[in-house]
Parts: C-alpha cells; structure tokens; sequence
C-alpha cells in the first residue's frame, strides 16, 4: 500500500507521447498494491491505470502477465486490458523501471460480500479458466504445494510466536498434503489470488477482474479452492454454506467439474489455506518496527484449515456430487 | 503519503446519496497526504475527491478550510470547490471522520518548476490574497512567529544531531526574527504552504490552487516569502533570480507591494525558512524506525535561511524598489 516511485510531469509526458491516448490531465498515486507502483491517470481520452513493475516482480514474467491480460479481453473476460503503443509495445521503461499501461476498470470492490457477488465470482472463474485453456505462454506456480516447504523451513524457527503448536501443526500438514496432492487433475492458467479487492463490481454486477500478478499455470480446481476461502467464510470466521453453494453452482454452470476435481476440493482447499497461512506468517513475522502497513492476520488462515479438515466431503460446500467422470 | 482510513463500498454508498453527483463507479485511495485520507471516486457525473479528517486536523477548523475554498472559487480563483449535500451540508461523516466531497480538479504540479510556473504561482497567489479580503471567517497561523519558540524548545536538545552548531544558529536567529518582526504590514488570509505539489498545471497554464489545511490569517507578504522559498531555488539550492522576478513581478501586477512590503521581504523570508527548518527538524528527528515515509530534509531550509541572511534588500530578489508608500 504504497507508492514506491514517484514520476515528474515532464517524464510521464514523454513516456504518454509514445501512446495514442490523448494529452495528460492528470495522474495521482494510488495507496494500494503491494509490489508494486500504480497510479491512476486521466488523458483527455479517458481514465488509464499506470503501473511500474518494482524489484518484487520477476521483469521475465511480465510478458506472461501482461500477454494474458491481453488474451482473456479479447476472449471476452472483463478484465484490465494492456494499451500498446503506437509501435505496438504493450511493455515500457519509465523512472528506471518496467511501465505499462492498462486499460482503467470502473468498479468497487466489495468489503462485504454478498451471495449474490460470490455466484458472479464463480461464474466469472469458470469463464476465465475456459478463455485461458488456448493461451500459448507458461508460468509455474512458485507458491504451489512445492513451494511451501522452504516457506515452513523459513517461519517454523518462530511459528509459534504466532500460535502456540503452529509448527506442529504444519508440519504435519505439509506431510499429508505433500504425499495426497493430486497430479492429474485438469490444469490451465489459474488466477490464483481472486480475493475479494481483485473484483470489481458495479452494484451486483461483475464489472471486472483485476491484478493478474500471481497468474500461472497451476490445477484449475485449486483456484476454486483459494476462491472458496477467500469468499465464503464470514468475518467471525463461521463458514457460509449458502455462499460456497453459490460460488461452486455458478462455476459448473460454466465448466463442468469432473468427479475426481470435487472429490479433490476439501483437500485443495487445505492447500490453498496452507499456502496463505504460509506467506502470511513470513509476512507476519518480518513486518519492520514502526512500518505503515499492517500485516494480515495469520490466524484467519489457520482457522480455515482447521475447517477444511473437519470436512468430509465436496457436499459440506453445500453441493451434490454429480457430474462425469474426469 | 498514505490512506489512514480504508471506506467500504457499502458505507461511501450510502454517504454519497445525500450528494447530487450520480452514481459511483469507483474510487481509489491516493497516496499524497500525510495528514488526511484522501480518494479520487469516479461517478457517472464525474470525478471528485473524498477527504477525511484524521486526527491531525482540528474538527474546528474545518469550516474556515471549507468556508475558504468555497468563497475563493466563488470569487474566480481556481481551486477545489466543496460539493454540498442536497440539504447544503459541505462537511459529513463517513467511516467515524469527519469527511467532505471535494471538486477534482486537473492537472499535474511540476516537479522542475519553470520560470512560466514561477511567474503563473506569483500572479494566482496575488489574486488569491484580493480574494481573500472579503472573506469573514478567521483562523490564527499557529506556525507564524509566536509559534516558532516552541518548536525550537522541542528540538532544541536535538539539533546539533541535524547539524553541528544548528542549536545555537536557531536561538539567534529566533531572537532577532521576534524583535524585529513587523506588526504594521497587510495581512489576510494566506495559503501559507503553497509549494509546487499544491499548484496544479495543464501544459504552462496554472489549472488550480488546492490543499487549504494551512491557510490562516496573516501577514501577505509572509506568503510571497514563502513562496520565494518554495519556487525560486534550484535543486543545487542555489537562488534563482530569474524566477524570483518572475513570481514577484506578476504578483505586484495584480496586487501593489507597499514600500514597507518590499522591505520586509527579506525579512519575512528569513521567517519563512525559519518556519520550515523547525518544522522539519521536528519531523526528522521523530521518524519512527522502520518509517516508509523518508521526512524531508531540514538542511535544505537551512542554506534558504543563509541565503536571506546575506540579503542587503529586495533588490536581490531581481525587484527594484517601487510603488507607493503603505
């Protein structure tokens, strides 16, 4: 939640020239993002999002990044598109860094969401894994169940200054998920961080999707599962039954989920809490003295997973098996 | 630099129905600022800022910053205009704050400010303090003279950490500034921080004034000092008198200095660095660890404050006494 680097009038003015998007009437940076520097920019053509890409981000995975934003609009996915300039460049250098621009969704993004927001996040889930099954470029998911290892290697010393039995605990879960994880279910590009502040809605209405800086290749369920977590718990924690039926029957309309995918979901769901208790904690316990930004909470990811492993099966997300097999 | 206070989508709803500007479409948390919270919101009308009052601002000023605007822009400066509620309400409540919706204007402040720029900001300020006469409130400057002692107590024990010798530099200068400082001189209301980031520009023409939350009752020429200080030195400190001619020459063609004006100048200078050197040293010496803020550099104002201390006359600005007697 920071801007990282500030841009002069003059340089911003040059780097607009290479673009046909009108005159520059204003820019002003904007207090989110984490990795990076955005500012939200009016031309006399309309509104522009401004992003430069700071040292957390890999410079070799933009293309990806920036190629699938390109190819899920064009697909039909309401989603920021990149702008080219008049050389057909969709990828720049301003003040030093990597520099796009992208098309400015209208939206806001729901604090408290509805039914009726998670069954148009499932859907628009659906839709997105479906549109990016032709997408030619690659990209491993760094913080899938590989990943989380040397993650745990990196906290356990201090795990328990978070909760008491939290090494433990995850030790013991990293084991099972490591031996049960599932390696032939259907996969594509997932999101693979759709929480809530990356969809935007006008009213109840969808208006688009946003931040596709963890974007990947990974197993299409498993973005369901982060979504499940992100969406359907409420904020004392208690799972939403009727939020979860909504996100998973609005996903199925669109793709249909394979047997083996919903006998798999309460174990990626594990997954998917594991990975966000992970990089949480790390977070947690690395936040500099006196810094700004508030780290999120751990423990809402441990409770998350203490609820997934309570369930039994697919229907304790409030849907019947049913469907063909993969 | 930061947003203290996140808004749901949900509550900005309901506060913005009380407005006549449409239907919000989006808003974002911008990160200048230090003292409020500020967002940029896109309606189906247009855009407007969002401000709320943290803690830093006295409740009871607010109506002399909001009163101030609103009467200036009805008086053909332009500047942020309060949007008033159907009721005629310019100051509400929104997430515990005290909040108001705020015209956005366009443009951009220029970070390499030219002598256009200079000229533009002498001009507009002039026509800001014309303005200003007729305007009934009033608020005291707690950062003019009488201000300065205590903030010179509070870093005192400090200083010499800043620079060695700066302590003993301050309490002569402070004795001469409170000896000889001037009573006699017009005074009205003041921006008293106009600095580059509170000049908006399109191109070479000046689009707006913006952030009020300083502005009090003063002496005029303070202002212009205040200026000479923001505006007319270069980033290897050096004084440019080029650009001071510029800014005081277009000040003088909308508002008459008066010969006790322009003799005070170097003075009110000298006050005016003064002013800023304290308030920076307290910054820089209370920067929590591990700040994402960097505070501005306090030596800066301390070369400003030399330089107006080598001052014979006005003449060293690039002005040649003139005008009538005050």
């Amino acid at each position: 939640m920071a801007v990282y680097t500030d841009v002069s009038a003059e340089e911003l003015g040059d780097f607009l020239a290479r673009y046909d998007i009108g005159e520059l009437l204003s820019y002003k940076g904007i207090a989110e993002g984490v990795e990076n520097s955005n500012f939200l920019i009016h031309t006399s053509r309309g509104s522009y999002f401004l992003t430069l890409y700071e040292k957390r981000v890999a410079v070799g995975d933009l293309p990806f990044f920036l190629g699938l934003m390109a190819h899920l609009a064009e697909h039909g996915i309401t989603c920021p598109q990149p702008v080219r300039t008049r050389a057909g460049e969709a990828l720049g250098t301003l003040a030093g860094r990597p520099a796009a621009i992208i098309d400015f969704l209208e939206g806001v993004w729901p604090r408290r969401p509805s039914v009726v927001h998670c069954a148009a996040v499932g859907g628009a889930l659906a839709k997105m894994h479906l549109a990016g099954q032709d997408f030619a470029m690659r990209r491993a998911n760094a913080l899938s169940v590989a990943g989380w290892r040397p993650l745990f290697d990196a906290m356990a010393p201090r795990a328990d200054e978070i909760q008491r039995g939290l090494r433990d605990l995850l030790a013991a879960e990293l084991d099972f998920l490591e031996g049960a994880w599932p390696t032939a279910l259907p996969a594509g590009v997932i999101h693979a961080d759709l929480f809530p502040d990356n969809v935007l809605f006008l009213g109840e209405r969808l208006s688009g999707l946003i931040d596709f800086y963890f974007a990947c290749n990974d197993i299409l369920a498993y973005d369901l599962a982060i979504c499940l977590n992100a969406w359907c718990f409420e904020p004392d924690h208690a799972f939403n039954v009727t939020k979860a039926r909504a996100l998973l029957n609005a996903y199925c309309r669109e793709r249909d989920l394979s047997v083996e995918e919903q006998e798999a979901l309460p174990l990626l769901a594990r997954g998917a809490a594991v990975r966000f208790l992970l990089t949480r904690s790390v977070d947690w316990l690395n936040v500099p003295p006196g810094a700004l930004v508030k780290p999120k909470d751990p423990m809402e990811y441990l409770r998350k997973l203490r609820f997934h492993q309570s369930v039994a099966s697919v229907r304790d997300y409030g849907v019947e098996l049913s469907g063909r097999a993969g």
